[in-house]
């Protein structure tokens, strides 16, 4: 079911490779990051492999994010520093997704970490962002119609 | 119910202020965000004010994820560009939340945007990421534990 031999993320949920497992279950397995952005740094991870959205069942994400809700709140309840909590999901290569099975890091944070974002926030005009929402409508109405 | 006169995301959940809005239900509302990192970029928002993972309602939060699913879905299939989807949620002022109210972010990547994560990256030890395990471990198990 869903077991990708060449995939390093598979491996760890079916016990072939090594991890830092935090828990898992029948669906889900989290365990600790191995380029942390802060010490504390989670995958939630689907155990079927799934690569991103777009193949992702809903209830599948359901568990991911009750699991990651959970693993945010246990962080600030843990020993290590937490101050704050990101999570953060990259679905494409051009989101920075690089291994193609499904992943949802949740990490902490704390003043002084070396977590950074960057990009262009400049306010944009009403008629740009009302354009955008038109766009998304259209693209829900694609993604609901006849297929 | 949960309504802060004080909070922006609350007075446009509420029709007093001005938003491109997506979409909205009895629960939550999708619009544009007013500083986006790329064309496209939406929060998801409960309507009763929340202000992070450790009072949202486990309901609440899963109506959320569903949302923010189907619009990552949803910008693929739109005219904007779209080649990759990041979800983020800031929780915490230490996790570069500004708004208080709890919102997560859905954004469109593509090839050459300005969009980047800076961090620092290193492989770390597996002692270290076991003992990281247990850490959190043990906030599971505070977080489960009587009150």
């Amino acid at each position: 079911m869903g077991n990708d031999e060449a995939c390093v993320f598979c491996a760890i949920a079916h016990g072939r490779a090594e991890a830092s497992v935090v828990c898992e279950d029948e669906h889900l397995i989290a365990f600790a990051d191995l380029q942390p952005v802060t010490p504390g740094h989670l995958l939630v991870v689907p155990k079927t492999h799934v690569v991103g959205l777009e193949d992702l069942p809903p209830e599948t994400g359901a568990r991911v994010w009750e699991l990651a809700h959970r693993l945010g709140r246990a962080l600030r309840r843990s020993d290590l520093r937490c101050a704050g909590v990101n999570l953060f999901l990259a679905d494409g290569a051009a989101a920075f997704q690089e291994v193609f099975h499904f992943h949802l890091h949740v990490f902490p944070r704390f003043p002084g970490d070396s977590f950074r974002l960057v990009a262009d926030w400049r306010v944009r005009e009403r008629a740009h962002l009302d354009a955008v929402a038109d766009s998304v409508r259209r693209g829900l109405a694609a993604l609901d119609g006849p297929a």
